[in-house]
């Protein structure tokens, strides 16, 4: 069953082995994949202007609905016209459920057939959180894209709760495609863990559902790298080809070029910002610890070779780690905005390398080291 | 004795009763004066990137020579070719001595006849101020404009303490200008607390000296809002006509208003900075106290007549309000440029004012009633 939904398109321009090349039409715009989303949890995306992140190459940024539910409220966000207006963010969005959150923050959360009923981790109040209730709420807020309702186990839960967890996701799918607003986009999730089997019968069960898009949950929860990504390069393939796959909550550059080999378009995550406030600047090479006491005289910026506003305007990495021990809030900036450009420049270099049929020479001139401090 | 520094000259271009629109000539350009200083203490305007800063139209900040040599260090900031270089500031710069600071945030600070001798606030190790090593700071830092050292006392200081003051702040007047580096400007400062004719005194005293300009130190530290305004209103008139004069540390826009009218040229103050970061938004007719209730779904900007980037891209108060209470970075910046906005904007009207002889009509046009949360 195909999805409907007024305004929504997903065309695939190129492929190169399972990696494809593709166009995802929102009312908000036409997004290029595959695409990195910069995540605006409370309507920002951390320490940075709306400008200023759409600069970095992303066209699409998600919102979480558990937060701003809470915080200050989907009523306020509705009034104001919606969470674009409120944020001033004229580009795509798309908005999680709340689930994971109200699993992993909130006080107290209790999981039923009906979904999660929590206490606010803000203020304690009472509050419940049903397939049907995930919708409303993200209707206000409005988003050109929903997340349905999920349950997402720990690492290391036991195939029978995997199970479970897969069998409840799949009714609470269904339940969502009736509630959801019917101008707004929603994307099913595929749970299953590490469980290559789980993963086939999730991912073909709602690819029957007229989602618009299927996305991979439940990874980076704590599992072992290596068994992440054979899980997601076997689960992406079970996908409905013609439709955005999303990888939810992943990850590092190199977690990226293994899903966008295994065929997957969207991904999120707030590694890049929280990197950056925790003093990390990510390069191709690998990553720059700004404290480190080598880079207190060194004259040169981040990266020489790269296009961000803080490696063009010629920011010395000294003088980045001057700010940043001195508490001032513009290393912050510097270094998030630089680390979204990087990952924006992934994605850019990944799309335009799938589009010229040269997918695998573009995936080794990207390291996969990962290392700290490289020469 | 007139200044010679190569590459300084100062203009009055229209005056209007003592109050004067002029033009003062640096090596990083020309500034029209009055004239606000943003401050950037530690090598950052907080919040803002420098391009920000300059679009609020200052187009000279103020950094602090006692932060600065303690950490980064001078050396180190000599080494990257100045400070200007070091923060990518364009414009031009001034730095404070930091004799204010060696007294105000030092550990056990001593001062003599040779300058203050105290434990570095940040690592407690020992130091030393001397009026050459003041010189010798600022200096390797390269602002356009060096202030001397000085000895500044707190408000209820008694006359004896204000007389010592102003003796020994005029010999390191002229130990600063012989050891002072020949291509930057130094502005003396003239003391004397709220005794006019401590001021008088002192201010025809530094007069007397080549500096490249004159500030009145010492205001702002405590006295009663009266007496402040009295005191610089009338010390303002002792100082050199034909040299910049500069208030330092002062103030509210009101304040600024008082001073504008005495006849002085510039400014610096944290008021606008710190003010945002505390949740506080300047206006015209007062004060909008973010934090309050009364914002929580004000779909209203700031100011709708305001053309900062915070009010002209319609970021409603109830998104600010939410941004704050979610410990958002965003919040702090476009407070912080909003309120430079304004005090820039004020400095605009209050030139363009005195140029066409109307100074007097747009002074009322300002309200001074600073109340919070204006209606």
């Amino acid at each position: 069953m195909k999805p409907s939904t007024a305004g929504f398109a997903f065309h695939i321009d190129a492929t190169c082995g399972q990696a494809r090349a593709g166009r995802l039409t929102t009312p908000h715009g036409e997004i290029e994949t595959p695409t990195f989303m910069p995540v605006g949890t409370q309507g920002s995306v951390k320490t940075l202007a709306p400008e200023e992140v759409a600069a970095t190459g992303a066209k699409i940024v998600l919102g979480n609905a558990y937060h701003l539910w809470i915080r200050p409220g989907a009523a306020l966000i509705e009034a104001h016209g919606g969470l674009h207006r409120f944020c001033k963010w004229p580009h795509a969005m798309l908005t999680d459920s709340g689930g994971f959150q109200a699993f992993s923050l909130a006080k107290i959360c209790k999981e039923s057939e009906d979904g999660f009923t929590f206490r606010s981790h803000l203020d304690g109040r009472a509050m419940h959180l049903s397939p049907e209730v995930a919708m409303q709420v993200q209707g206000q807020l409005g988003a050109d894209i929903a997340m349905q309702l999920d349950v997402c186990p720990p690492a290391g839960a036991s195939i029978d709760t995997l199970h479970q967890a897969v069998e409840r996701t799949t009714r609470w799918a269904k339940r969502c495609l009736v509630a959801k607003k019917p101008q707004q986009a929603l994307f099913g999730i595929v749970q299953g863990g590490t469980s290559i089997e789980l993963r086939r019968e999730h991912g073909a069960m709602l690819s029957e559902l007229p989602f618009d898009g299927l996305a991979l949950g439940g990874f980076s929860v704590g599992e072992p790298i290596p068994h992440m990504h054979e899980a997601m390069t076997e689960s992406a393939v079970f996908l409905d080809p013609e439709r955005p796959r999303y990888l939810m909550g992943v990850g590092t550059p190199q977690d990226l070029l293994v899903a966008v080999a295994a065929g997957v378009d969207m991904f999120d995550c707030v590694l890049p910002t929280r990197n950056a406030r925790n003093g990390q600047a990510i390069l191709r090479s690998g990553r720059v610890v700004i404290k480190h006491a080598r880079y207190k005289e060194d004259q040169n910026p981040l990266d020489p070779m790269c296009a961000c506003p803080c490696c063009s305007s010629g920011y010395s990495r000294a003088y980045l780690r001057h700010l940043y021990f001195a508490r001032e809030i513009l290393a912050l900036r510097l270094l998030s905005v630089h680390n979204l450009w990087v990952f924006g420049q992934l994605m850019r270099e990944a799309r335009h390398a799938i589009r010229l049929g040269q997918w695998d020479t573009f995936r080794i001139t990207w390291s996969t080291s990962g290392k700290d401090d490289p020469p």
